[in-house]
């Protein structure tokens, strides 16, 4: 019988955590213990290894089919075989939603063989790094609330407050809601509602930071609402900086757990990869770096809204770059790319791969060309791809110049991606030179124009009249030279969630835009964007369960 | 220059709290550490010591004034005395909400050079307990909803949801809301509200259980709404108690802190003093009582609500007594008792002090003669109470058969409070068998009669038509045998908050009735309950601040 992920993770040896930091050369007076097995690395580890910079993998993906890609797994695995070949290794991953735990969503720790444990912890809450920037952001809502019952001296609308409040929970219900109701003292009602936690800009702010200062000052430049006037309010107006940083200075350090092979993972910070970009904290990478040779992270997503975002906002605001970056697909989704069922996908089918081909293509395309950077595909391996397949796979790739190598580190580990890691390490000793989709100082529409022709192929944009006028707007508040955040479905290269595979000659509609002005970034809506999931008619909650002793098991 | 309270907190060398732990012969296996000055104790300490029990010293209080009483100052201080004459002590304690610390409210962890520390974290997220409350509470709210919106097999009324979700913040404007509004796919358009997490009934339930298992049988048993045919829905129902059980696996196991002079304190549990009974959870008191020689807790309010529920709630369903009772007093606020203004208080006035002085006598009186066990009084001491004062209330005081203990815990740490220490250990060597206000058995409405006739001093009680009929409703429902929760008043011994001193002649108008049938406990209503509080005009959260390395300012 094959075990499952959350029996795998539960029979393995944990190293102390203590163990896992000698690894990287953190002493332990830098280490904030949360048990045995969890750590929070204080700020000092990093300033102290300042001059230090390993080399910087970059995981990311096609665009995401029902048959799944395994990005995750495959950094796990890529880290785990990393530190098999001899090298002082680190991983840097996104910290998982408490929400989705609970509606349909697997765990967010990898699976198999190549997972992050302790998985359980991991998947509930962890260190509190969510429950904490919930409770800031509600406490700046609760403030801006409180500021309008108390006289609301700033002469802020109630009805363009734009601070939504925050939850970690799927729940639909509170998506809009009528707040401020049923007596004189109950507040000013209005229309009001609540995102997952993960999407607010207070866990894009702390992503983004490198220090205490850093998210300080973002802080203070976040929107808030409006005035009557039209005027924009800040948090900082509010004077809520301190009390928000002082509620976050533990969620601010990174978290050190470990693989099954007890190789480094500093699992920090998730924010949402649409409205946000999607990856772990700067501080996390940063950590890593410094104390690592190698160093393997994942974006949010494919790779035409993941790896995007890390290079455009991440890489540019942090001065880092990727040394190398890794392709993850799979036969089975390339197939469904191409136009096969998902039931149908255990038949050989090399015409359905060959139609579904272009999209990974595409995406080599963009990491060689638009970014300048070297590429290897890790083609993630399912006991029902054919050499047939394969070799069609192969051949197609290999045309573009990157090399294809089959993963295999669900089911074996580390042992499972040591070609892999090779590869990775060959990369990483070429030269490159990072180049960026669109330039700073290019006007907002420009940048969004660039994105939709280099990265998705697209022929260029069609702009609503409000996300016209709201370019033109954010320019004259002095918010023009910011990157672009793209919210766009992340199922194909275009904003047509349906169209699969390399779709050309299309338009990318952008419906509006907003400013994430303390995160630093513009949003760009291309659809109706969901910041707060719902629970499916039968929730994963029912079948968790705990034992007397606190060993949980039906996670997933 | 006076040192502030955080001043004194961070300006304390902490010990390692494995060596914290030592002193209770708690094992570092047993321990989870959160950083190195806090851990949680696993389960397993408490069944190894299952026979062991200390002696357990209950602090309690006159009704409180807007001139201040001390008592959680005074339960440290008499720790630190018990550990400074040579007795090994613990002390178990409330963990303090989030919520209030942002809006006026000091912190709640001592204060002077009674403290608990580390202060900061305690008041902020300490160990992520109260976040995981909120966050069971609200899966159970969503898993509710969802299950309305997927077709609500279980035929519940959304009118008559019962379950409302909370939040770890003051926020008024969430008091009232309509939740499920906006589109078809946002759930159910309905009545709802937010009430602060310490509110809850999930907070209830952790701090009665003694056991994972005794807890997963109360969340099951908790209710949750009605059905249309005014059938009641039980958590259980929605299977919902496994996944909230993991949630709060961590929850439930106590947390152990020290004092300024390094006593071992178990701070574990918070729930509401009103609509709940008030005091740190029982693993805590159990835990410590199995490790400690002397116990010193302290329960919310004065002794009319907090010793009340202690004993009639907390003690019987834990099978647990209090060895001695300390009654802390200030002559300041027993002037106000007297009709004293707060600005006047620095005035001599003997006559006020002795038209005050009944409440405390009438606390005494229902500690000695109510519950027969033995009381001694703590004056908290103040620079400005004359000799003259205290003579006349040591004259009342010693009719009773009590003694009068000066403490100046505030000012002198442990060394302040030698003398109740002393006391407090002489009144533990007398023989007492703990007295009920009422039987389990008794009907209801006899039960609060009782209460308000033994403890309150009342003449009887007034029933609204809703609560008669809500008192046999929930006699035929088998709820009939529970213990009665009083929500009253804190300032007054009646239901009128504005009568100080010792009222006499008075009913008590029963408004209401609800069960809180997982944590198992009948909740009277007297007034209007707050449930969620708001921020005053200028929140303490402006002053708040975090350096660059992590340190706290401003928090009191």
């Amino acid at each position: 019988m094959v075990k499952s992920d959350i029996e795998i993770a539960q029979s393995t040896d944990m190293f102390p955590i203590g163990d896992i930091a000698q690894k990287l050369g953190i002493e332990d007076n830098a280490l904030e213990h949360y048990g045995k097995y969890k750590a929070k690395v204080d700020y000092s580890a990093l300033h102290n290894h300042a001059g230090k910079n390993g080399k910087l993998i970059l995981v990311t993906a096609i665009n995401p089919t029902p048959a799944g890609e395994g990005k995750t797994t495959t950094s796990v695995g890529l880290g785990d075989a990393l530190q098999k070949i001899g090298k002082k290794t680190a991983i840097a991953l996104r910290e998982p939603s408490l929400g989705p735990v609970f509606g349909i969503k697997g765990g967010a720790a990898g699976g198999g063989y190549a997972q992050v444990i302790p998985m359980e912890d991991i998947n509930l809450h962890f260190t509190g790094d969510i429950h904490a920037i919930g409770a800031a952001n509600n406490l700046v809502a609760a403030m801006i609330d409180n500021h309008i019952y108390q006289g609301n001296e700033l002469n802020i609308d109630p009805r363009r407050v734009t601070w939504r409040r925050a939850m970690d929970m799927n729940d639909r219900q509170l998506r809009s809601i009528v707040s401020g109701i049923g007596a004189q003292t109950n507040g000013m009602p209005r229309e009001d509602g609540f995102d997952i936690t993960v999407a607010s800009e207070i866990m894009a702010v702390l992503c983004l930071s490198s220090s205490m200062a850093e998210m300080k000052d973002k802080l203070r430049n976040c929107l808030i609402g409006y005035t009557f006037d039209n005027e924009p309010v800040k948090l900082g107006e509010l004077q809520a900086e301190g009390a928000v940083s002082a509620l976050l200075k533990d969620a601010l350090k990174p978290n050190l757990v470990q693989t099954l092979e007890h190789t480094p993972v500093f699992i920090h910070g998730g924010p949402f990869a649409n409205i946000a970009h999607g990856c772990n904290s700067m501080l996390a990478t940063k950590m890593a770096l410094a104390h690592a040779d190698y160093v393997v992270t994942e974006a949010g997503f494919g790779a035409d809204l993941g790896a995007e975002k890390f290079i455009d906002i991440k890489c540019r605001l942090g001065n880092i770059k990727p040394d190398a970056v890794v392709i993850v697909a799979t036969i089975r989704a390339l197939k469904m790319h191409g136009g096969v069922k998902k039931t149908d996908l255990d038949q050989e089918n090399t015409q359905a791969l060959k139609k579904g081909l272009p999209n990974l293509l595409k995406h080599i395309e963009n990491i060689q060309e638009t970014f300048s950077l070297p590429a290897v595909v890790a083609i993630n391996t399912f006991p029902g791809d054919t050499q047939n397949e394969l070799d069609v796979l192969r051949e197609a790739i290999e045309e573009t110049g990157s090399k294809v190598v089959q993963s295999d580190v669900w089911a074996k580990g580390g042992e499972g991606g040591v070609e892999l890691a090779e590869e990775v390490v060959r990369m990483t000793e070429e030269e490159s030179d990072l180049s960026y989709a669109y330039e700073l100082s290019d006007p907002i529409e420009e940048k969004v124009e660039k994105i939709v022709q280099s990265v998705y192929g697209g022929k260029g944009t069609e702009w609503s009249k409000k996300a016209k006028t709201m370019a033109k707007r954010l320019e004259k508040m002095g918010y023009g030279d910011l990157p672009i955040c793209m919210a766009k479905t992340q199922y194909s290269l275009s904003d047509t969630a349906t169209a699969l595979g390399r779709p050309t000659d299309f338009n990318v509609n952008i419906r509006d835009l907003t400013v994430s002005a303390g995160a630093g970034f513009i949003v760009v809506l291309t659809g109706n964007i969901m910041r707060m999931p719902g629970l499916p008619k039968v929730p994963s909650a029912v079948h968790v369960d705990v034992d007397d002793n606190g060993k949980i098991s039906g996670l997933f």
